[in-house]
């Protein structure tokens, strides 16, 4: 039986993604164009990817602060690489209090040039550093095609913003941050990824390097789904954030930022869910489980008392469950709580308990199982549970590893791209010709640099030179 | 001794606001008119103040959202009070994407347009309803004269949107709120307030009434805290909003919506710090507890091991405590872990434990109390925690009390407000006139009326009419 709201996403995946939004109810359209209304189910799953990450930030050393959200003309063009980038994309207030400003300030597209102001005044000494600080917050860059949370020309983030006394430190950071990252999409929302350096043309305005954590979608299409930048010095000689170093000279500090946005939610959409609407990996889910009553009168009181003693055990174990014990029936409900993606349904009958059992059914396979009425719930719910998670990364991974294919060809890579679109591995020259070569196919473009390779040494796919770097290309959202 | 760096709040309380806000690193001023960074310290208090709300409105079922930043300026004007009041203050984005655009859009000043406008899309029976949501969110006002915390151009808030299907739920909801904001303010923030319903002059733009929660400062100044609008009909009406009722006829749905801001971060500096810096009630405190191992060597290392034991069983108990390992003097500690308002300090140094003691200051009263090295150390902290939490809230409403006055004359409330300020009861006949003719003493406006008073009748303060209402009065911030 299939949603008759969604789309298959086989035939139509475009159609597939909105209606799975608008089905779970994500996202709703606004009548603030390029702009969505983030809606509870999706803003849950926003705070959620918050907490899990915030956490780890704050491991790490980090604090939050909040930088203002308009940021004036003339300190943005302190850093010209970076205002050339997003000055296209600015959205700009030039009146306020009734009057027209003097001068006009951009809503932040990202932070850098606030940040650095900021430690501009605040850094004298190495023995200020580091200062590691991150925000979360809304950023808004005025794009001409917009789809629910993959782009929009408002969306929130978080963009961490480092400041150190070494070059190797603020390198290690970089590095570091792209391993939180790493690991969140893993191990938390159940998708595999690649990471490594963009190419020069890719890269950050203003960076020194991007590092990047690109994933797969079910339909062949990468993701570019969190960056984290080595400025080096840029920044701090365009802002002047000067210290004395431990020689007692006057240095530049080194500068880093990573973040990464509300577009994980789309990645999330596009990597696990399916025709019957939004599949969630259980450590990423707002709501983890649902018990389901089913009967009437006496009947369902009694069934409804076993789920709430059953649901206060979940919750000791820190479970996220609940009963939904609303007037409606149970197959409504059931059809409700599939689409909305919470990963685990207890259905719990009065004829089932008199056979012994209650029905348990996951919603990555959409398999039900009987388990004995008198098993330990917590034990037997938790293992669903990881399985659940276990199973998603894998289903994701095997498909990721079946659409990422080696060329050494053009004709390759158009065949590829055309047919059966995915990561394609080829040497590359490191030219941006033949980078903008590859973009003639279907739109291509490099998705990150992968370091240390044998084969470095064999031909450019695109000129045939002698290549300098392993690339991963794809056609990208 | 006092801190250095800090103007006595006694001899010029404006300038030992701004010293506090500096000394204790809660937020500086950035090269955005009008807007300040919020430090670390500073956003710690807001995130813990978020923690401990955010659980209340979810508790009542409320869910969050976010809406756009951006109110195209034809949804703004289909409210005419709401636009009209907000107009003066709006900061308007006018160019996107590189060019001119077609309809401004004002940075949202609050977001009652853009839920209602949500709302009437999705409502459209009472089964519908009610709808509780709520938005953490930045806005924007474009303020003349700006003090950090208590009056920016963009500032941090939350706002509640509720749609109801009778005007009864919508009104209990807006004292529910009201409630729940009290609540927050006397048992967590430890400052007494008084609430009660603002003046039609007072009231916020488009709103049927507004409640308000209104406390006092230091010195006499009062402050609007938070507020809770009940709308009736006047937004759906606008916007549209209808709903088929239980008699399946067409109805618009009854609306309300309460907030607060960081401005309560400027409420704690101006109730409870002092000469020395800020003081944090334990219960909003981002850090509860630091411990102070004192000494050299292996003296040293014996007494950190004790400080790191009892700090483990402090977090056991969820009390927020941490070691101060860092390489600096304990006087040097001792300053900045006072100034930064850290409730509870324990030195623990050689000499005392092989006197069998340990030392615990409390940064209230600043007292230091001895206590035996083996006492139960969370009980100890805990009490001396509530202790705290408990002198605060004693301390600021003995002042609060002592400075809310009644006057029967003009004369009397000039006397009052210009010597020695603070809340004035009188009686109101409820004209404008005569609020207007009181806002010539020293700017007294009025901060809310008091309901069901006995005294209803007695002559109006300022022309002597029978008066309607029972008022409180305040100079503002």
């Amino acid at each position: 039986m299939k949603n008759k709201a969604i789309t298959s996403r086989d035939e139509d995946f475009a159609q597939w993604y909105t209606d799975v939004v608008k089905a779970a109810k994500l996202a709703d359209y606004s009548n603030v164009k390029g702009c969505i209304v983030f809606e509870p189910n999706g803003y849950a799953i926003w705070e959620k990817m918050q907490s899990v990450l915030d956490k780890k930030f704050k491991m790490l050393g980090h604090q939050n602060v909040s930088m203002p959200a308009l940021i004036p003309e003339s300190l943005l063009k302190k850093e010209a690489e970076l205002i050339e980038g997003f000055a296209p994309e600015g959205a700009w207030v030039t009146e306020g209090g009734g009057k027209v400003l003097e001068e006009k300030l951009m809503f932040r597209p990202t932070s850098e040039t606030l940040f650095s102001d900021y430690y501009a005044n605040k850094v004298s000494s190495y023995k200020d550093l580091p200062l590691l600080y991150n925000q979360w917050c809304n950023v808004m860059r005025w794009e001409k095609e917009t789809r629910p949370f993959l782009r929009t020309r408002e969306f929130l983030w978080q963009e961490g913003h480092t400041v150190h006394a070494t070059a190797e430190e603020a390198e290690a950071e970089t590095l570091q941050m792209l391993e939180v990252y790493r690991d969140f999409f893993e191990n938390y929302l159940a998708i595999p990824v690649i990471t490594g350096k963009k190419t020069e043309k890719e890269k950050f305005a203003g960076a020194e390097y991007t590092c990047t954590v690109e994933a797969l979608m079910y339909n062949g299409v990468s993701l570019q789904s969190a960056t984290s930048h080595y400025f080096g010095q840029k920044f701090s000689k365009a802002y002047g954030i000067q210290f004395l170093n431990k020689e007692n000279k006057l240095e530049n500090a080194y500068q880093t930022s990573w973040g990464c946005t509300t577009r994980m939610i789309g990645g999330l959409i596009m990597v696990h869910s399916d025709d019957n609407g939004l599949v969630l990996p259980p450590k990423i889910a707002p709501r983890q489980v649902v018990f389901v009553p089913i009967g009437k009168g006496e009947d369902l009181q009694v069934v409804t008392a076993l789920c709430e003693e059953m649901n206060k055990k979940l919750h000791e174990a820190d479970i996220i469950s609940f009963v939904d014990k609303s007037d409606r029936s149970p197959g409504f409900k059931y059809a409700e709580h599939e689409v909305n993606g919470i990963p685990v349904r207890v259905e719990i009958g009065k004829r089932d308990l008199d056979g012994g059992f209650i029905t348990l059914a996951r919603r990555d396979t959409r398999e039900r199982v009987q388990v004995d009425k008198n098993c330990d719930i917590v034990a037997t719910v938790q293992n669903l549970l990881n399985d659940i998670q276990q199973n998603l990364y894998n289903t994701a991974k095997k498909r990721a590893d079946e659409k990422t294919y080696t060329a050494i060809t053009l004709d390759e890579v158009r065949d590829i791209m055309y047919n059966r679109p995915g990561f394609v591995k080829t040497m590359w020259c490191g030219d941006e010709a033949c980078e903008l070569a590859m973009k003639e196919i279907r739109g291509t473009k490099s998705r990150c640099i992968l370091e240390n390779h044998p084969h470095i040494g064999e031909k450019c796919v695109v000129c045939g030179k002698p290549a300098k770097h392993l690339v991963v290309w794809g056609i990208q959202y």
